[in-house]
């Protein structure tokens, strides 16, 4: 039968060291007998303070209060003087403090989730009311979003090794045990589920485990190649609509407490393009905002060309509430938090561009003379007739998807290359490429769908061409801002093989950026 | 003419003070002449550096460096030496950390736009590029929330006295001359808003300038009396969805930035029932979430009578990425945060509970015959059996909603009280009312529209009333957290005229609160 779940320990295996160091640190710290802390909070069995914390029976704070009076009572009987800061909260809070993630057995977490394994946590753990409840809540907030299952004792009443608790999440995860494998640092609590049948494996070293892990499973954990980060899933993520006048709204989704971050992408995408983006940033302490832009998707479409210049985007008012946020924009999207920064300094806390560079409108030449002689942009001005382009691209959606979003890795590459210069002399964007490419590799699947739907509900025109129709009034709302430098800090990142926005284009941008500070190892991040 | 649009200045209007006192005294600091840097500022005339940040032809930091090369220079042409510590940001920044909003002028503005009144701030202003730009990002903020629109000079490239932005005021604001009135501490700014027929106030003390607002507007703006806090409406406001499980999903509206308060109503009623809660508490520097609770709008109502149990409820996840937040409850709201204070302590920063006390639950008696013994608690047994009260309520919901949601205000009474006792003995929770009772004071109009169309949606049953019927559940499950305690900082307030959760049922609870600290102030703020 094959395996087909996996159980993590979270104390000393998901996170670690577990309690049991900090609790010796802390006796060595008050010059308490070793093993003195673990006789008090073991003492009694099955009614001892720790089987009754993890069992849910008393909080965190009530079990400091019942190890405070077990300790002077255990210190008396065996003659010894607790010091007058001896506080057994303490060793929690070291643990808090001193302790970290495993990153590569949550990278492994992750890996066997996304080829279709079930994973859970299965963790002896108390509820935390302690004044440091919010490292725990942070630590099992992490969890929730990484793991398929939580299953923590406290909840249930019951503890490892009670076999009950194993039988408990085998339902859970409507699974049989020979489907499962379970990883504990405690030998204990591996045998009753070895009984059962589960696959164990005894959590010494990181790199024994993973081999283990990786047996037993028959998926890849030690490569050397790091893998795919986690998406995040449409259906599974927060909605939100914003109203930015009457009648207009921006779709977007929301994860995450801290710091806002504002994603905005480019042409033609989705927020979702930020998929693999949003869990990261959560992750890193930000609250993720991923806007659909104007006239994509769920976004409202307003009619007119002139909606969709820069100035009337920026304009826009900030979502309700929110004074200021880091943007960060890729394509249109990057053009876009240029001018935020220029235009509305006070609304950008810091900003990033991906391949979209900065450089002063240039009054000298007409933006139209100066984009023709640029061949690269040629499809800019195949987007400027209203009605042409969008013909074209929306007649075959999942083609024009399929063409327009490829890596540049030789497998991914069309018969015919697509090719953004002599676009007009070629009748057309896709002239030429394959009436059904194969998916490519960065888009395919139930996301290709996703963007499919999304085109199919917004078209091109109203929305995605439209931003390029503002050529000459972007060009003339830049001006008035050509003197002007980029004051906050600033990240740059361009792309080798992008064929239109090179990063030979992004030379001297840095002249722009009043914090510039070269760095070897990260020549754009200014801070 | 009747006046329906009043124009606010910023500086020295709606803030104060403006800039020139904080200039006066980096004088006073750096031993300069009196009004040194105010001579350097305008020295150009049309082309002073004052005039070009306001026409948004320089930046803040743009005018910075121009300032420090004027005063340079104008120091050595009048023999005066620039201390080392010398900075023109400095007036700026010390400004920004010891100016205020004019709360009385702010709260007048509200009271006008409540009115029927267009209220427009029309400030000379910059482009704030500086390293304290969180300041003016907020106060704009704060103004784009608070007024129906917002011109500053620094986007239009023309400014205050010019008359070319007054008429672009007026054609914002879609009104006459006559129908305006205009506030400025600048009589020079009133100038040519007079010429062209506005009614204008010279901005002294404010409490001449609310004498005059109130006879030029007709609105009384000097009452003794508080009056009602700015109300979120629903179409204005960011809508959210989060999924708690495949196919269920809480519907959420969401403002600001910062911690997060997440408000839970109760029965029967919508996230509206905060919408004066929620601009106040963005106001405050918070991100608010108020959520529509599980059953009712467009949150999802799974038929399931369990679904709806305390436990159920609080085991769903937080929503997605934030660990921690400040939990606010009212009624049945009220019940489920203090249960979330219990068990899910790690997810609860503070918890705040209106009428709904917290009392452990006792063993020794069966809950349901607790219940029968408290007369106004009858209601609460017709409710159990599915279909009956579901039957009643449904049948015209706009009756229900007027005659449950009313203020106890004498005006507000209906001709036969609604009794919370004796509801089966008279067969229903609606018999003797009214068939048609007035709106109440406190849910009129558009907002009982709202409230009928989510009811309209929800119906009842799956939901609203479904909450009620897991009496035992509930109990049994409370029991295991008899004997906690409330750790987290906790407030209770409680309403002398709820006929069924009546302030004497909260007497002796703070025995329960760990941090209860007693003040004449705020008797049960703990903190």
């Amino acid at each position: 039968m094959a395996r087909r779940a996996v159980l993590f320990d979270l104390g000393g295996v998901l996170f670690g060291p577990g309690l049991q160091p900090f609790l010796g640190s802390c006796e060595r710290d008050c010059a308490l007998p070793r093993n003195f802390l673990w006789k008090v909070m073991s003492a009694g069995g099955s009614n001892s303070p720790y089987a009754k914390v993890m069992r849910g029976q008393i909080t965190l704070s009530q079990l400091f209060s019942e190890m405070e009076e077990g300790c002077r009572q255990h210190a008396t009987a065996s003659g010894v003087t607790l010091p007058p800061t001896f506080s057994v909260a303490q060793a929690f809070e070291e643990m808090a403090a001193k302790g970290t993630v495993n990153a590569p057995l949550l990278q492994a977490a992750k890996v066997l989730r996304r080829n279709g394994f079930k994973t859970c946590v299965l963790t002896n753990n108390w509820v935390d009311d302690s004044a440091g409840r919010l490292f725990t809540a942070t630590l099992m907030n992490l969890l929730h979003r990484h793991f398929d299952l939580v299953i923590e004792s406290c909840r249930l009443g019951m503890q490892k090794p009670d076999p009950k608790i194993y039988t408990y999440a085998l339902d859970a995860l409507q699974a049989k045990p020979q489907e499962v494998i379970l990883l504990d640092d405690i030998g204990e609590n591996l045998k009753p589920a070895q009984e059962m049948g589960m696959a164990t494996v005894l959590v010494r070293d990181t790199e024994t485990v993973l081999k283990e892990l990786e047996e037993l499973s028959g998926i890849q954990l030690l490569t050397q190649q790091e893998p795919l980060p986690t998406a995040c899933d449409p259906t599974n993520v927060t909605h939100g609509y914003v109203p930015i006048r009457h009648g207009v709204q921006l779709h977007f989704v929301e994860m995450g407490q801290g710091p806002v971050v504002c994603l905005c992408h480019g042409f033609p995408e989705s927020w979702l393009s930020w998929r693999f983006q949003i869990p990261a940033l959560v992750d890193a302490g930000f609250r993720v905002i991923a806007l659909e832009m104007k006239g994509y998707g769920e976004s409202t479409a307003p009619p007119d060309i002139k909606e969709y210049s820069q100035e009337q985007i920026c304009k826009t008012p900030s979502p309700q509430g929110i004074p200021q946020t880091v943007l960060i924009g890729h394509d249109w999207g990057g053009a876009l938090v240029w001018n935020m920064a220029l235009f509305y300094p006070e609304r950008v806390r810091a900003v990033a561009s991906l391949n979209t560079p900065y450089r002063p409108a240039d009054p000298s030449v007409d933006i139209v003379e100066r984009m023709k002689s640029i061949p690269t942009f040629d499809y800019q001005f195949y987007f400027q007739e209203p009605g042409v382009a969008e013909a074209e691209l929306e007649k075959d959606i999942g083609r024009t998807l399929k063409a327009l979003i490829r890596s540049t890795r030789q497998e991914d590459r069309l018969p015919v290359t697509s090719e953004f210069h002599r676009v007009q002399e070629r009748g057309g964007l896709l002239v030429g490429l394959p009436e059904n490419p194969p998916a490519s590799q960065i888009l395919h699947g139930p996301e290709l769908q996703y963007y499919i739907q999304r085109f199919q509900k917004s078209g091109f025109r109203y929305g995605p061409l439209n931003w390029y129709r503002n050529m000459r009034p972007n060009w003339h709302w830049a001006l008035s801002a050509k003197d002007r430098k980029i004051t906050m800090p600033a990240l740059m990142v361009t792309a080798g093989k992008d064929k239109v926005l090179h990063p030979n284009m992004s030379k001297g941008m840095e002249e722009w950026v009043s914090q510039y500070s070269p760095s070897p190892a990260q020549p754009w991040l200014c801070s």
